[in-house]
């Protein structure tokens, strides 16, 4: 591993996680943000809700590493005990101070939310006497900051919403390293396997090239990541030629880049040509309604869309035929194509998509088995598409699937690519003219 | 934590596990293994390819723990220092020797495949001398295990598929403990908060009680931890007790248990009933058609729904009048009554629920801040309620929040208690009579 300035551990605390009842996210969102501001990650502990454990983990990781990052364990009731560890180490024998701020942040806290304060809430404003709190503006848990010999330990709460933010304030500002940076990018795919995309890559990937280019696959998504060390400038170009190299050979089918989903990517196209969007879904049950409205701003190019499980509704609600169910079923390219029209029909949006299919784990039959789904894009101004997937797995990887692959669909009708090839596809689009 | 006979700690050996490159499942599934077996996880530690840090870590484990199950490292390559590090531990200064059970099962192995064997791999047949190798009918890669003081230590190879299989094969047996098992409980609950669900459960709390009763809070969520420690039918009564005593104290706030969704409960009291749902969404865009579709076989009592995030979509879809949209705006509720009223008249579903309010990051007021959110239900056979929410949080968190909420409302006036308090509630509901 390169050696960096600053080690820093990272120490997750609770029950919950070393008994395996939850996964500890946090731990791998941190070593990888640690290394986007140049530190290294060092050892990563779980511990218990013990006191003498805890104190134990914090001691032994200040003796090795420059920093410690602390998750979890400063709830309001008596199993949270990052506090009283924290403070059996850096001012042993000594009792919890009440932070004033902290009592203000809480009544605030619960002022603003026209609530009582509990009193029990009252114990998240204590912290041994060295230190200081960290403010939480998504929650009533303040994290904790102190010294400890020449560790700087940063006590931050466990929900991920409150967690994430608070490092980017506190913790990163503090380690990161301005000489040696660690840059990485992540190019985003969808509808091409990894071996492919590997094949694409070819010697970009070789171990020990400098900047390093990897894939990962994770929900259908496969991403290129590239990392870049050295010196801010040259790492800087280093990465941004070796991001050019990687898009020259794998082209149009990366779709975005460093986190951005797939669907504000649909939707900054449909923005910049003043076109809007509708959904007509039946096995992803609102799932893509709401994959794009999580992007901020979707307003401006979503006007909404129909949930149409049921056949009653996509006859009532979207104007498909009941000979057209009866003839063709509900998963069919008939069906789908004529949901995204009426979708159209019954809006005036500009691009509507429908998906219908089998996601399990029930209902599949040999000529639909479960996996089988049918998207069709409607456009406006020009004709309907439907093709027909196939996706393995479970009931929620056939509909996260579906969900994604339908705006894969989107996005290349848009881009004038409306039968591009795509993975998991099983046949040729089905294309209909005049939407 | 509860002492039992084994107390096991779990070392992840690799840097992709330190760097957060890839997730480490085997540490979970070992917890849960563990505890199956009736022996209790104790510390879990992830350390980089070092044989020094492995070898601190072997000896600060081993003194603290019953047994070790350490994973990966055992690979043919030079960054693979599981055994070095073992050797430093229970046999320092002496060289690893070569097993010759172990050299034969790595030429048949090779043999068996018609593959020359690379030399690099004899490396997988070396131990400490006063260590056993363990067969690995999977792999190349033998597991090793040896004594350390007290404690028994496990090398097992880092891929599942070998790893499991041995863990069975040679840990269980070693560990199992038939006389004394952990059994756990978890208790869901969703609109009150954590400090208050401890406020109730009172003593039922104090650390060092048997069974043990903590909480966590994950995604609005607040679970009920039971663990129960001891012969197989004591602790299967006292776990029971533990479970009655919670709910006695904490109510119907609690909606399920061990891993059940709120949405599978809903759609259970639904259908128990004859009755069936339909959604009208704005601010949560499919998400909670989303949530209901997810339960396999929703739709016995799920027809569907309308994402009407745009106004219009609001009046054409759900008769929602432009003159209340106009003199209360969509965030009101005026609206939200509205729009459940009109989800029943557009269907025929017997419950409807709408959602409707300021998702963020943008659009909020000081009349109607961001996370300002109203949710109605309708019964078909009785009234509307809509109730004002105010949920802290980004935008993820507040669509998230409201659609759970909008569950838990649901599922409220399904029990004959629709104005039940709930957390993050910011009014009395509003009562309109006939649905």
């Amino acid at each position: 591993m390169t050696t960096t300035n600053a080690r820093v551990a990272v120490l997750s605390v609770g029950d919950e996680l070393v008994l395996g009842q939850i996964d500890d996210s946090n731990a791998r969102w941190l070593a990888q943000e640690l290394q986007a501001i140049g530190a290294m990650p060092g050892e990563r502990r779980t511990v218990a809700d013990d006191r003498d454990a805890l104190a134990a983990a914090i001691r032994a990781l200040a003796a090795t590493h420059t920093a410690i990052v602390m998750t979890g364990g400063l709830g309001p009731t008596l199993d949270d005990l990052t506090r009283d560890a924290l403070g059996d180490v850096v001012d042993p024998g000594a009792p919890l101070v009440e932070d004033a701020a902290g009592v203000e942040h809480l009544r605030g806290w619960f002022e603003r939310r026209g609530r009582a304060m509990p009193a029990s809430n009252l114990r998240q404003a204590m912290r041994p006497r060295a230190a200081r709190l960290l403010d939480n503006p998504n929650g009533t848990a303040p994290g904790i900051a102190a010294r400890c010999g020449a560790c700087e330990v940063f006590c931050l709460p466990g929900p991920p919403n409150e967690m994430k933010p608070m490092f980017s304030s506190f913790v990163a500002p503090a380690l990161r390293d301005e000489q040696r940076v660690v840059l990485t990018a992540a190019l985003h795919t969808i509808g091409l396997g990894e071996s492919l995309i590997g094949e694409q890559l070819g010697e970009l990937m070789q171990r020990g090239r400098e900047p390093s280019v990897g894939t990962t696959a994770s929900n259908g998504i496969v991403t290129i990541r590239i990392r870049a060390t050295g010196a801010p400038d040259a790492a800087r170009a280093a990465l941004d030629a070796s991001i050019a190299a990687c898009s020259a050979r794998v082209g149009a089918i990366i779709y975005g880049r460093d986190g951005e989903p797939l669907a504000a990517v649909v939707g900054r196209m449909l923005a910049e040509r003043g076109l809007t969007l509708a959904t007509a879904e039946s096995c992803t049950g609102g799932m893509l309604g709401a994959m794009v409205t999580e992007v901020a701003g979707s307003s401006a190019w979503y006007s909404g869309g129909f949930v149409t499980y049921a056949n009653e509704r996509k006859i009532a609600d979207l104007g498909v035929r009941a000979s057209t169910l009866d003839a063709h079923g509900a998963v069919s390219h008939e069906t789908a194509i004529e949901m995204a029209r009426g979708c159209l029909a019954r809006t005036n949006a500009s691009v509507a998509i429908s998906t219908t299919g089998i996601a399990g784990p029930g209902g599949g039959s040999d000529a639909k088995p479960v996996g089988a789904v049918y998207i069709a894009v409607a456009l406006r101004a020009g004709a309907v598409y439907s093709r027909r997937f196939h996706f393995p797995g479970d009931r929620a990887t056939v509909r996260s699937r579906t969900a994604h692959l339908a705006l894969a669909c989107a996005r290349f009708a848009l881009l004038g690519e409306p039968e591009r090839a795509l993975l998991w596809s099983e046949s040729e689009a089905v294309r209909v003219e005049r939407a």
